[in-house]
């Protein structure tokens, strides 16, 4: 259908949804959703808006400057519109459902908004979708939250669905073991972000060796987890190469076809995740489709894995369903609808008596089917 | 699941969905979609936030007192969190799909916020859905929604749905026609809106009349449609009588079997609606199902009839879908899940190896199966 009014009408960012859109980003939350809920993922509903310093705790202090703020006539206290709904589930999950038995599965769906776009993603209002698994510091979690969300972007249709895998603490545990400055630590990190292999080696022992390495760790996993493997590592940075390599196990035997890279000096995501992270791209999609890891959730500090699917992104990848056919009925004539309509086709009632042409009365309502003589005729 | 954390964690009248009620919910919205689809409404899907002249312009005033205002540091413009979706979808029907083909056929469904709940509701966030018919004045048309609305809300599982058909725009035409002072009229409706017949009989000629008659008009339809019938109306008011008539005859052959009952003084929602209104009832609902009626759109006041689903209140009679089986599957063995799960069950993965009581482990995370020896057996 087309746009015949400028957007003006709307606040910058802010957009509305008109056929066949609507129903295509409805398609992917009831695609992710069934499919989180047949691996025993439970559906929660957080509202659209709650005390600024709950949204806003632990985690959640990095969306302050995105939130909307509006003043709760009740109690007196500032209110924030969600920006992200993960702290809100892992609030749910430790206090509400602190008593539920773990691991807890839980996935939910709603809509975020945000003060201002960027430059890059001028919208303001986005529908967060997501999985949660809460209470288990398995490795077997981070695969099960890892492969089904890329199983459930392939399920619905995108094509290429790839995995990079993070180690966001890796950088850090070994800077600790290696007793950096912090100067140098900064430096450090500065070259990695800019995957600047020269700068690396100009610092010297003992950080060259080790990092000028770990720098060129990046890439298809089997390489990467075999350069890794060549690593001599401290103890404990070696406890995280192991895990990854634990879950990449895992991943390949619930997906074994899918595409997997690992960048062990990805640094994004470092404030947050306490583990393995991960975001998941497919090629043509505007960025990231989905992202999550390994953190730990509410003021109980509960070990967790979860995932959030970036729902408008993965529209942009994916074929909507099939046009269904839609016949139009004649004036009071129901008595076909319910038939069709079990076949997945869509029936649309003529409100007026005497219609003399069906069959143009069919094409001006974007109708593909119509009844002539108890008939029912493919539009021309 | 328990609620073990006290609800003063959110503002008053705002709540967490929880297993399994989120998922109700969901499947409500689907459901209605999903029937609304069939009928070839198409989804729509407006922003929660607008600009706020655009949300309360016309109709919409009536929710300004609800609305939540943040200011928009984009455009320096004030915007409202929409307390209702109607207005939104009608300007969506005449401005942006303007030229779209009549009837135009829209669905939707969406959060909404109001500032304050009342003593009897107290709920501050609510799920609103529904479907809007624009362009057409057919009786067809009013039929056609009202016996979506009841279809879909008996297909879902409401038990012993009923719609009450009102006229509210009968008694302000009468006044008209008998040319009753501005005194009169707010006496008799008093008199009406309490149905208080003796004060009505008091007002003499020509009031006592006819409105003590009309105030008898309330009740089953095949009744009170025989008393209108009786009635000697003038023509404006005679006319909407037919056509009361004419859409009771369209919804009979709809739905033969919907209970209907017809209030003709009653006088709610006059305000907002051009015609005939309805409400969609249950037994056991906390307040009406639905509501709705003819109204005019958007600044073009275009014809129009739809009707607003309260999604909250339908969970409050409705069963939930019945429970899926839960089968917990043994570690890194999800060989078997999609078989099952094509089959409608939950699987539920351990993410732990080793564990020595598959059936005591599976009762602790609530399946309601497990395996052993690599047979699927229920726990008992």
């Amino acid at each position: 259908m087309s746009d015949t009014v400028s957007k003006a009408l709307l606040p910058a960012g802010l957009r509305d949804f008109l056929p066949p859109d609507a129903a295509l980003e409805a398609h992917v939350v009831s695609g992710l959703m069934a499919d989180f809920g047949a691996h025993g993922y439970e559906r929660v509903k957080p509202p659209l808006i709650e005390f600024e310093e709950n949204l806003l705790d632990g985690a959640g202090a990095a969306t302050s400057k995105d939130t909307f703020r509006v003043m709760d006539p009740v109690s007196q206290r500032m209110m924030g519109l969600r920006a992200d709904m993960t702290i809100q589930v892992a609030r749910i999950a430790t206090t509400r459902l602190a008593k539920a038995p773990r691991p807890l599965r839980l996935c939910y769906s709603g809509q975020v908004l945000r003060v201002k776009g960027t430059q890059l993603t001028p919208e303001r209002q986005f529908t967060q979708a997501g999985l949660e698994l809460i209470g288990s510091d398995s490795p077997a979690a981070d695969a099960e939250v890892i492969a089904l969300a890329a199983g459930a972007l392939a399920a619905l249709g995108v094509q290429g669905v790839s995995v990079d895998l993070n180690l966001p603490t890796l950088v850090p545990v070994l800077c600790d073991e290696l007793e950096l400055s912090p100067e140098t630590q900064l430096r450090l990190r500065a070259a990695l972000d800019q995957k600047d292999a020269a700068a690396v080696r100009e610092m010297g022992d003992p950080v060259q060796d080790l990092f000028g390495e770990l720098i060129r760790c990046s890439g298809e996993v089997d390489t990467v987890m075999e350069r890794l493997g060549r690593l001599d590592l401290p103890q404990a940075a070696a406890q995280r190469r192991d895990r990854l390599k634990d879950v990449v196990a895992l991943v390949r035997r619930l997906m074994p076809g899918l595409s997997l890279t690992v960048d062990a000096v990805e640094n994004r995501g470092f404030e947050y995740h306490t583990g393995i992270s991960f975001s998941i791209f497919a090629p043509g999609a505007r960025g990231e489709l989905a992202r999550g890891g390994r953190y730990r959730a509410g003021t109980a500090k509960e070990k967790a894995v979860g995932c959030t699917v970036y729902v408008d992104t993965v529209m942009g990848v994916i074929a909507p369903p099939a046009d269904r056919p839609r016949l139009l009925l004649p004036y009071g004539d129901r008595a076909q609808a319910a038939a069709w309509q079990s076949k997945g086709w869509i029936t649309v009632a003529m409100l007026e008596d005497g219609i003399a042409d069906p069959e143009a009365e069919a094409r001006r309502q974007r109708c593909t089917h119509y009844v002539s003589n108890g008939q029912v005729r493919t539009v021309g």
